[in-house]
């Protein structure tokens, strides 16, 4: 941690930073410039609340240097983190992960039929909403738990582990009851009585980044629920907001080589919500396998033009089939695989 | 509700466009153009869904004309809403309130030292945070029940109104047994559930701008809370996020003549958040003060240096008095008043 | 200048960086830490190039301390600049400057109107451009030295000095001709080759905010001219990029008080292009006023609905009088006045 | 174009739009809603001035259904362009094209060196800046026409074709003496003197995406070229600003498909430029490769560690020798190859 003084900081108002970095039991190390003085705190435990320094007479700001998150870091577990699913599949391994299906599950025949379709396709893990965060209250918002049992019996039929959003703390247990995999979304990211609650259900997670969430946010968010003792949590990149219209997101893929780098925890890619149309799904599935993503996640209906939400941005049975045959040729070209799917329970 | 077509689209697809939109019970009118056609749906009442529409075939894109909000709307209630609190305090009419106090209740001595502060300089309404979201998990999170009791203690011996932060649906009820407010903070703007139980809640809600959202969004989330038949709603600007990390946020001052065009609710400034920098609080709340906001929300700590949160923002309190200063002369230049604090329950 | 060297680097790697910083003649002062080492350069006079130590193994990242820039800051010159013009009229002085007129000079009846219209309201600058950079190359681009001789005699017949945009070198020897100030637009800010141009103009320049400029790249581009011997520098906020397609841009007002605590150069606000909403210019013009503006440039045009460009943010004579009334109680409030305008020269 | 009238506008004020249709020689279609009216205009050829309509009392705003673009787009012209360079070279076309290079020409040994380790990996194409914009007055600014003809040195020793930026209308003639290519800079991408002084250089252009440029800006600058009569336009896509610094830029790779989707020019990526990190290079070069990206442009310094800008971000040979590797997997998995690099003139 660096404490920058202002220009014209006086000698005493240095000294006061200096002798409260040492009540709070550190080292200072002041570096005099020609411009201003800074003074490195030395032995930084990651314990250091800076406001304690930041509003001291004659601080300019403070500069980071130590990350905030812990456990989520390369730097506290570097082996790459590997999230066991039923079944044997695995995110974050060799294998590149396929979830699809619809944005909404609207009925039972909607939901097994896109099932079907995509298990047909090579996905191996099933996406579809019954509690839908939508920013009018007038909007389709899901079946509930109604929908949740039809995800599961559309898991039955195809094997398809499932995947499916949690809203608040409560939902989670329902959630957990149903799903493989809790999904956190996007305008959720810093809900943090939702990650708590998560964090001790005792299912895997899948962690959207929020629409104007930095990295490092994204990963302290994810520092939430390994903090409770959860270890099992999926990243997933799916677009920030940006200043043109010409999408509906920014995919900022770059986030993928980068999450690697900084934490062990695996992450996958949405370029479905990331895009916003489907005609750019599909050079952007083939984008984020190149870059290095555990998982692609893109929402597939039956009949796009029936869709009850998303319908734009979905894909029909026959563009999903040409995904995965485009997926499948990127992942071998950088080495990797894509995890086959698991029989079905009920065949 | 306008469909443009992409080029090239053919005679089918745009008959095909005009026959849905004619099964949805509404009127079709084509316009075409050298490039491409678009076609009016006539007699949008609001409820057309445009995902019927969007994934037909030829489709390019769907523009809305019609806003998607309807209750927070001006066009829906032309008047002002002036949001009656006890004691005779109005956020939305002729006088703009002053909020202050520090980002989180910290202890009796520090809560009760604020008030008097900010109420000897002339603030009406008493902020504190007892539920924190903070980024980081390590992070200071409240005092919980116990802060909003310091916080009730501090009203009862300035008279004070007192507005503070609930987290999640249990935490409304918390919070509405003992605030005059419930503030929906910036990071669950979107949080469905939170939001349905603060319209539900019996109280004023003070919805805070989430930090990248647009103010469409801001009124749908509004939106919920009036639908569940909370019309006490009061919007607060407290910056977005920008590109420039000179400031902590960009604060979007042109939101608050812009929300007064779009709807009749009242609408607070809080620069304190919006710059994170204690030097630029003083000059942003004449600035939103002269650009017509309702109210301006300001942290205060009695010492800065010793908060546990955001003591680099606040003002101690004879800078908040030369704020108050600033402010009434704006409000005086500008035909408004500062409100009058209400006198101590317990003097 | 603080090098932070990644986790795991190496004693030797951390060696290497402290032998570079004395090569190049500074001292260095190491900072351990638990999760990395950071070195401190100690004596730095503005001239260490980071490039030289970025590069050299296991560096994570380089960390500023000091201001890229210099003769610009308020470190450099303490003491406010007033850029003098003709006839005593002054900018960064006591009195906030009004600069009024078309986007663009469209004929000599239309602009001899608008500096009419604009002096008798007291505005006591033109503006108006006679060579525009216009997004679309069939848009209309300005009368070029035609428009600036109408200028000219708009300034004769009314007092009035011009201010107005050069799009290239050689167009700044022309405008030097015939303006009183030379503006840069926003998307010349880093025009290099133009700023050294109008650094050696003779003339002052108005130096607008790239549309995602920093406040710290605005003020380079200002030691660009002052590097060239021109002090007389006049900076323009006038709005950022944003998300929110609800405004044109973002009006960035914090700018305001910031660069003021940066730099002692005066500075100005556009609120028409930063709104692009003739209903926001005025209560944007009376917050950009309280937040310290040394000046407040709008676009009025005598026919709104005839203009060739910017209609739709353009001011007509009546709204513009609202607008120098109500700018006048803000100054008033804030103590500060407003400029008069000059005599007219052929009067 | 379509004319969306404010909720409450006059049965008169909407007549007086229809009218000014009329008078402008095309057809009016209203279009009533329940909050508010709409009017297309029929016939629209793309010479319709929108500001002459947008200024008429009880207009809200003017929507767009017509791009403002015309030659760059597909619907002008539906075949990819693909532009020839000398000795048969060709971007747009089946084969992906590598340029490599160090930011800037330093000195006539880094830069055959640099030359020689680009082109033993497989680059066909050469970059290095002699004219460079940058962002301080007192940063290296390149070494001018000596640094062109050490690129055309280089060009002789190893058959690589030189791509260098020009920074001004008169630079554009010394570049086109000495480049096979004309690199206009994000800086300077609506510097429209420049890019109209390139559109009649008789040399092909490679125009880069502005740092907050939307993809129809980045396209009406490129018809700046066109209009001019200059169709070897290359596009390329090199970051946009973001909010989260924990990279340079954000790399829009999305802009590929959607550039290819709208336009016929070829586009290329710099992965160097938008993520300004070694480390993330590779796998965004990847990335853009698979996103469908007509080039690669990437830096490579022969001794990252001592170049004179743009250190931190360069690739040594070896790191570059990586890339290549990958990019033709990459290429080989999408059914294209990479261009083969010319032999040698003084060979």
């Amino acid at each position: 941690m660096l404490v920058v003084m202002k220009h014209g900081a006086s000698a005493e108002e240095v000294q006061r930073v200096v002798e409260k970095i040492r009540e709070l039991g550190y080292d200072a190390r002041p570096i005099p410039g020609q411009q201003r003085t800074a003074i490195g705190l030395v032995g930084n435990d990651g314990r250091v609340d800076p406001s304690r320094l930041a509003a001291l007479s004659g601080v300019k700001e403070i500069i980071h240097v130590t990350q905030p998150y812990k456990q989520v870091s390369r730097e506290w577990k570097e082996e790459q983190t590997v999230v066991q699913l039923p079944g044997g599949i695995a995110i974050g391994g060799h294998d590149v992960v396929v979830i699809a299906g619809p944005c909404s599950v609207e009925s039972e025949k909607q939901i097994v039929a896109a099932a079907h379709a995509v298990r047909t396709a090579g996905a191996s893990m099933l996406r579809g909403g019954a509690f839908k965060p939508r920013t009018s209250p007038y909007s389709f918002q899901g079946l509930g738990e109604k929908g949740l049992k039809l995800l599961a019996k559309a898991r039955d039929e195809t094997g398809l582990l499932v995947v499916t959003e949690a809203m608040d703390p409560d939902g989670v247990d329902l959630v957990a009851e149903y799903a493989d995999v809790i999904q956190i979304g996007a305008r959720n990211m810093q809900n943090f009585s939702l990650l708590r609650r998560a964090g001790r259900s005792g299912k895997p997670v899948l962690l959207k980044r929020g629409i104007a969430a930095t990295i490092t946010e994204l990963l302290l968010s994810a520092e939430y629920l390994l903090a409770e003792g959860n270890h099992d949590v999926i990243l997933c990149e799916r677009g920030v907001r940006g200043f043109d219209s010409a999408t509906r997101n920014v995919f900022d893929i770059t986030a993928i080589p980068l999450v690697r780098s900084l934490s062990h925890l695996p992450i996958v890619a949405d370029p479905s919500h990331a895009t916003g149309q489907r005609e750019l799904v599909i050079p952007m599935a083939r984008a984020a396998a190149a870059a290095g993503a555990d998982g692609v996640m893109v929402e597939v209906h039956p009949k796009p033009e029936e869709a009850l939400s998303d319908g734009m941005q979905s894909l029909d049975a026959e563009q999903f089939e040409q995904l995965m045959r485009e997926i499948r040729a990127i992942t071998d070209a950088i080495g990797r695989g894509v995890a086959e799917p698991l029989p079905a329970v009920s065949a």
